[in-house]
């Protein structure tokens, strides 16, 4: 049996595929909120039974946190590791959805059939690809393509705390040629891509408090500081005019682009006109000296995720309030040292906060940024495989996003991270409406099981 | 009878006094809150039945909004109104009060009883220190001290909207010789005050909206307009290094201090450290060359009193936000003109927003500062009347607070607002735990009886 009735076996069992994916997608797995802690457990259970029902080795394995799901199968060949992760974003603000973020559906649209619900894309529909591709390679070839090993995580979008733990303690098991990663996009929508290049995560919340109540803005305005406005200051004073980020330090280890991989970059001829029209803008926000493209996939960035403090109901409450609050991201790159980083902003922002003000910390994950080394043969022939199902050559990318998993397997496993998706850009990741294109889902199965039998 | 008997009988009946009121708090009329409005009607429904079980041709008036309460007692000797208002704040944060806010009870504490719960000083504890007073004038002497007129409104706390109309509609039956005002302090806690300067209250509402969407800010983050970034940057170019207002044209109709007035606050040595230190703070915040009286009492603000944006639950969540918010207010004095202001505000914001940011604005109120002419006889009975009581000099201060009903008075009716209260400085309105006094209820229902035995 040939690589083409595998291909065939993906077109024909697409319908129930299709089913199988949903059905994850029912489990509301929002890793970040405790109250779905139990949902987390139940995805968990979903895989395992779900590997199981192929023939694989899977269990789910505890951590103290949302477990993992760890599953082996096959032997000879090189020994491949697929990572993904079963756990969703939370879904506010809610009044935006068209439907129940945890009701999927499919929905034809202008642009073709979509898988509509939370986690379509970001990641169940990914993982979902490479499972399904290795499902159809068992049922036409009687045999798996090598030896695998699954390792799918259930707090990538809160952090993933439990995960440099795991890996060190089963570093034995978890050692491979080459992991493969589905947490990515293709490029612009339509050319397949191998991200090479990816932005590390650093996360600061922080509270500014003044008076030790709320206060009546009549009685105490004008006398009274206001954290709301000592707050606004310190973020206002984040960027510079040229919107470079003012944090002593800050751009230490970042590298200046090389010239191939410039040239390469202006080979792809980026539409950044498109890419910001898309979501209604029209101007690149960053550093004004820098390319469209510079500032999402290779320059560091920082970012205010969310703010609030005092009234924020209907209507009107002159209260001067005690506290006020922000979640802040950056976004690193290069040699860029997260936690060089997190002290010399807490250092600023306690520096230009006034006597009356006191600050609290609290860290939310810090990964630094990291790149793959592919100039061994699997990157090229993995890249070959893609081409052939897209028709279009593929690319070596950089992305925006951080997967800190990608350094963890270089820096704890010496295995080389090989990052593959088929996310478009207009898949409302994180936001109301997510959805995964049907093309992604049938295109990414084929694709990897295309991938599978160029590595093997 | 004389005027000791009164006061015998408000000593003897402060237990059933009491009981009244804390019937009362249990309403949670929040009327800023459209969960609340059979409750706002309920509030009203029990003064009027309070009123009529006095004798008093007392009756709910529709509005647009909340009902108004107007009641009709007495004749000859001057004419006087009596207004107060029945409606709350709302109550969060929730968390922060000791017990439910509208469960109150009379509580022992380190500095005497108080009584505990929303609305028992703002303002339901000071409008029924004026109906006890009453009551027990008319157990005590059997008649009226004079034709008296209740009007309570039930919206004071979202901004009035009915009450210039329904003045204007009814100017006639509302106009009396004075109009007594039950909604402010005593000065410093100690001493009794009738209030002569008011500030005037702008409020807006800004949305300042980016991108069409939430989106993810590792994919965006860096390219795309932040509108965190942006509000906060305009919020922090609201005042100047000095404390100053920069809004073009915001100090125009703000008057200097005149000599005898700057002279008799001198002369109450307001200890600005304390008043400070009792909310954990220790450095006034507004103007740098004004001293801390002015801040409070004659000085124009501007206060963000809320701010939202993005994701502001537990854990993280890298989104990219595509609006942010604030509730901003302004104190005014003088002849500041709010409509003015509210253009030239709107004006500087849209100005100071990068191109890719839309604002929408909602205003919440506009009104002026007022002052009432103390030079009629009326005032310095009332303040001899406040000082037998006290046995301490009653002041006349200002008040950083806005009553804008006191403007209307004089401007609709042509009727001088005499503003006298009995609340403390630690009683923390709008805030969790609000409280009153025991003896702000006890003396100032007293200090009304005196008040009107001075008057008549």
């Amino acid at each position: 049996m040939s690589i083409e009735d595998v291909l065939s076996r993906i077109d024909s069992d697409l319908p129930a595929a299709t089913e199988r994916l949903l059905e994850l997608l029912r489990i509301p797995s929002i890793s970040t909120d405790p109250a779905y802690k139990a949902d987390c457990d139940r995805a968990a259970d979903w895989l395992v039974a779900d590997l199981q029902s192929m023939g694989i080795d899977a269990s789910k394995r505890a951590t103290p946190g949302h477990p993992m799901v760890v599953g082996h199968l096959g032997d000879g060949g090189p020994h491949l590791l697929f990572y993904g992760h079963y756990d969703v974003q939370p879904v506010d603000p809610l009044n935006l959805w068209d439907r129940d973020p945890f009701d999927p559906e499919v929905q034809d649209t202008p642009k073709g059939k979509v898988i509509r619900g939370r986690g379509s894309s970001d990641d169940k529909g990914q993982l979902m690809t490479f499972v399904e591709a290795l499902r159809a390679w068992k049922e036409v070839k009687g045999d798996w393509p090598c030896r695998i090993t699954f390792f799918l995580e259930g707090e990538e979008e809160s952090g993933s705390p439990s995960l440099v733990p795991f890996m060190k303690e089963n570093a034995e098991e978890l050692k491979t040629d080459v992991a493969l990663i589905c947490d990515t996009g293709l490029f612009e929508s339509k050319t397949p891509a191998i991200v090479t290049m990816l932005r590390g995560l650093l996360g600061e919340e922080l509270t500014v408090k003044a008076a030790s109540k709320d206060l009546h803005s009549g009685m105490y305005g004008g006398i009274a500081m206001n954290p709301i406005r000592a707050l606004s200051k310190v973020i206002a004073g984040l960027h510079d005019e040229t919107g470079r980020v003012t944090i002593p330090g800050f751009y230490d280890g970042v590298p200046e682009l090389p010239d191939e991989l410039e040239a390469q970059w202006q080979g792809l001829a980026f539409n950044h006109e498109a890419f910001l029209s898309d979501v209604g803008l029209a101007i690149p926000a960053g550093e004004q000296d820098r390319t469209p493209l510079e500032m999402i996939w290779s320059r560091p960035t920082c970012e205010v995720n969310g703010i609030w403090g005092g009234y924020t109901g209907d209507g009107f409450k002159t209260v001067l309030p005690s506290m006020a609050h922000a979640k802040i991201s950056f976004r690193l790159v290069g040699s860029q040292d997260p936690l060089a980083i997190r002290e010399n902003f807490r250092t600023m922002v306690e520096d230009a906060l006034p006597d009356d003000c006191e600050v609290t910390f609290h860290g939310h994950g810090a990964s630094g940024a990291s790149g793959a080394d592919i100039s061994g043969p699997m990157f090229e022939q993995a890249r070959q495989a893609l081409s052939e199902e897209w028709n279009v050559p593929a690319a070596y990318i950089g992305c925006g996003g951080s997967i800190p998993i990608a350094g963890h397997f270089q820096q704890i496993l010496g295995t080389e991270p090989m990052l593959i998706g088929f996310g478009k850009d207009d898949d409302a990741l994180h936001s109301p409406n997510e959805k995964y294109d049907m093309e992604s889902f049938h295109k990414g199965i084929r694709s990897w099981a295309r991938i599978l039998d160029a590595l093997t």
